[in-house]
């Protein structure tokens, strides 16, 4: 294999691939990403996996002799962000086990694996597919996704729901102490068959940075499997097996309270209250006071204590409740409405945050029982 | 003690104080803020001590009662930089033990502790003084900081030598592998007597970023103790205790090769061979080839193997030595010279580095002994 290309898109694509790749595994050549150049088309392919989640990403180049190599990419990856911009001359030895570099009269030389040891990515056949642009995915995710669970012993819990009905895309999330919910339409032949599966938070996090800025993402679901596809990258991930429970059971739809509220002034005022975590278990607790036109919140630790006085409009009860700051904080944090409400069902039962003008978005949030 | 100021002023201030808070002291009072209003000339003073250094910080307020008190650091610390930008209203509160501070309608409260409690500031009299500009202190002393070691059972060797003899300054630090040496001249009353002390690097590197703009800064040193002041804020600390080696006698006078290289090139050569440190520690060592009009570095280890040809201009003896690259990156990045000259007395003896057209620095490295 030998080819030419220009330093700063080898080093981008090189970027990309090295998210999926394994940073500890058993198996060294997981720590590599396999090289394939492809004569017939003049492109340059990269692929890198870590068995659950696996990127390819190509690029055209000029290609002196095809082939296909894995290179041991920590090493790889630091040293091209170094390199001069310049045209790369880059070649395989396979005799000698490494692949050589050479910009200007200086080389650097990357030691290689077999690429009959890389293993086959899986292709995603037979799947459901639609359509979604780069920045919508990416805010819809985002505001789900911070409400996923870490706990490997629940893995349900650790992705996010995609549900599809017909054009309706249904995206849930839960730790079980929170769950956001955002609904959206999406382009989509209609083949009569719904969608429930639950995909890694990993995976959204990595297709939210690789493809937040493409016109429009192609997301393929098949047994197990879901594959993205955008300007020449392809994100595939394994689902998460298990299925996640009815969500729709646990939103509230009556209200005691009713709270318009705006929104940069509440996180603001939480994030300072955040301060000041329980000094027991150093989790961030505030109680709300609800008045007609102001909420009180206020907290306290060993180092200080807090009060707020915040203006909002209020429908329907004065209570008091508590609450976990950052689980408030995180919701607000991905909204981006200049007000929110805040709908409670009491100082024991669940809250729920909505932007104002969008009923396709919601995140429960469970109160703190009052100490 | 009773004033308001502005957001911005307070928070600015406590930042300035907080870089000499002890983080973990036996005796609490010390992770505090010592806070003085004053009201004959309407001033606050700001003191922190971990007792090796104190920071002292000023600034005008309306003062509406005097007095003083210590505060909690951690949490103001963090609380004043997310507070809203408004004329503070900030209250002790001796009966409750606590400060108040008001921001609109809301307000935080800050743990305190006794004003009595707090250790007093040693005053600097009787001392050798001399001003310099904030920008040449800043250049000089970031150009040795860095060859400053951090064995603490070797203590001269953890700061940095200050020697005045007459209008000149000659700074020193070394680790005992590499020796940076930086002469300059400075405003001083020659009052006939010589200085010779060494500053912690600690010390030395909050002062460069306090003082590193202000137009002119004092420097006082007396009898085991140093003073920086400028712009209305004042480090002190102790000085190091011991004699620092003579080390004139450590620098080479004469040459077997002198090579003039540009300086970016070389760095980022360096750079590149640092990402290959050798296998059995860790060290990142390269080779250096000298040819009459070329300089060939190499290093490798498992990951691979690098080789950089670079132009230069070499008087004297073609041979091979070995340098820990780290050393030779740490004193190109303080040099602000497009060429440098490498001067080498052989494969086993100390190399120097010197800016091209400035006779009073130079950085000495000693090689590596090659494996």
């Amino acid at each position: 294999m030998k080819f030419t290309c220009p330093t700063s898109i080898l080093s981008e694509n090189i970027s990309l691939a090295q998210k999926a790749v394994s940073t500890k595994s058993p198996f060294p050549v997981l720590t590599g990403i396999l090289f394939e150049a492809n004569e017939q088309n003049s492109t340059i392919t990269l692929t890198a996996t870590d068995l659950q989640m696996s990127v390819e990403t190509s690029f055209p180049a000029k290609i002196i002799e095809g082939g296909s190599v894995v290179l041991a990419s920590k090493f790889l990856g630091d040293i091209i962000k170094k390199l001069p911009e310049t045209e790369l001359m880059f070649e395989y030895l396979p005799n000698e086990g490494k692949c050589v570099i050479k910009y200007g009269a200086s080389e650097v030389s990357v030691a290689t694996y077999r690429p009959e040891e890389f293993p086959k990515n899986e292709e995603v056949i037979d799947g459901e597919s639609f359509y979604i642009s780069g920045e919508e995915f990416s805010t819809f995710i985002k505001q789900v996704l911070f409400a996923t669970g870490t706990d490997e012993s629940r893995p349900v819990f650790t992705g996010v729901l995609f549900e599809i009905v017909g054009q309706e895309l249904r995206l849930v999330a839960s730790d079980t102490h929170r769950l956001a919910f955002r609904k959206t339409f999406i382009k989509r032949e209609d083949t009569g068959k719904n969608i429930n599966v639950i995909i890694p938070s990993r995976t959204l996090h990595e297709a939210v940075r690789i493809f937040g800025t493409v016109d429009e993402l192609l997301i393929k679901i098949s047994e197990g499997q879901v594959e993205f596809s955008g300007n020449g990258i392809k994100l595939t991930s394994r689902l998460i097996e298990g299925q996640f429970p009815n969500y729709q059971q646990v939103i509230p739809t009556a209200f005691k309270s009713n709270i318009l509220i705006n929104k940069k002034y509440f996180l603001d005022s939480l994030e300072r209250a955040a301060l000041l975590p329980r000094d027991k278990d150093k989790t961030p607790v505030a109680k709300f006071y609800l008045e007609r036109e102001n909420m009180i919140i206020t907290s306290q630790s060993e180092s200080g204590s807090i009060r707020e006085e915040l203006p909002i409009s209020l429908e329907g009860e004065e209570f008091t409740v508590a609450f976990n700051t950052r689980y408030l904080i995180d919701v607000l944090k991905v909204l981006e409405t200049e007000e929110i409400y805040l709908s409670l069902t009491g100082p024991l039962n669940p809250g729920v945050v909505k932007p104002v003008n969008d009923e396709n978005y919601l995140c429960l949030v469970l109160p703190v029982r009052p100490s």
